[in-house]
């Protein structure tokens, strides 16, 4: 799933071309091409439609040379798409309540709120396109995900140096049970994050899981 | 999703004809259609066809009629099918070590186990067709995952009853942090159950909740 699976030299040859046509003085800025590359991929997602390099072309208006510099791989690039409106989240203050920050980070967490920009339909789309596909889930795993947990598994990390969680607690498997109790009320239960049973449910898990993590 | 998205009344005149053909001495047993109806229900989804009522029928040779009388829903019809190999497991003996127990119950959970009927690539799929149709996941989780869930969940009552477990544990709860971390692994890593390192950390996970359940 990569812009290889065409031969490269068709590629570059008609994108070289694409890329003469927008060195004018009205060429787009970069971010502008990543923004509009994006919504093309975005907009074939949105209808179901398969991300062929053509149809990114097509919808986004930017040169095959132009996309093929940005993303030599269709598989980053769709990951990219998907994690459009997330950000990796701020570090984790760790002079206060642990407890009450790890609450606040899982339950406040924009990717399972109602009014974030990252909608439910996009993480199902998502979580979708990802079983079809394991490339595009591990490359989704470690460029969006496996980033975003960082400060909150530092924040674990501080707690165990503070002595409030136990020495030898396995941080990657705690936040695994964290996040899967999270995850597995949006995909197993099919139930929305909007909902405050869910949240009630979630809150509990929570609660279980911080008890198993303390000194 | 249903059958009735046909008019009804075509669908039960063309059933009849072909009900009444099947009437004979050689007339195959429920079972046997029933295997026919959903291994042509499998056949599609493995060649990432639509399930339709007309395909359904192509696929399995059963009548129409025959098709409605067992499956009024085609939404149950396909929850069906991606539980096929799968069953409620047997009540968790209470009388041994609670903890060995329910370790040996998740880690040898043939959902996640390599050598089963229930390969990784169906939980895939159904993963996938679930996250696109939510009719689909509500009829899965509650006609399949939920009544699978029963035996550990009281297990985990009594756990609570003989002492072992804290008195006012959310059981609910408990076992969605404790499947979370499993379907974490498959869905948002993209990791399989066959890897060492995957049952090491679920393992690891499920160290931490039974820790956080104790009284």
């Amino acid at each position: 799933m990569t812009l290889h699976d065409t031969p490269p030299t068709t590629l570059l040859a008609a994108g070289d071309a694409g890329a003469a046509v927008r060195r004018g003085p009205g060429r787009p800025r970069d971010e502008e091409l990543d923004g509009q590359i994006l919504q093309a991929v975005l907009a074939l997602i949105d209808t179901e439609q398969e991300v062929t390099v053509a149809r990114v072309i097509a919808g986004s208006g930017v040169s095959r040379a132009a996309l093929y510099r940005r993303w030599p791989s269709m598989t980053t690039l769709i990951a990219a798409a998907l994690d459009v409106g997330r950000s990796v989240p701020a570090e984790v203050p760790t002079d206060g309540d642990l407890r009450d920050v790890i609450f606040a980070g899982i339950l406040g967490d924009p990717s399972f709120g109602a009014d974030s920009r990252y909608s439910e339909t996009r993480f199902r789309q998502r979580i979708r396109l990802v079983m079809a596909d394991r490339q595009l889930q591990k490359a989704y795993w470690h460029s969006h995900v496996a980033r975003r947990r960082e400060p909150m598994e530092r924040a674990l990390q501080r707690g165990r140096e503070r002595g409030i969680l136990r020495p030898d607690l396995d941080t990657e498997a705690s936040f695994d049970a964290i996040a899967g109790a999270c995850y597995y009320q949006l995909v197993v239960r099919g139930d929305s994050f909007d909902d405050p049973a869910t949240r009630a449910r979630v809150s509990a898990a929570l609660d279980i899981v911080w008890r198993g993590m303390l000194v």
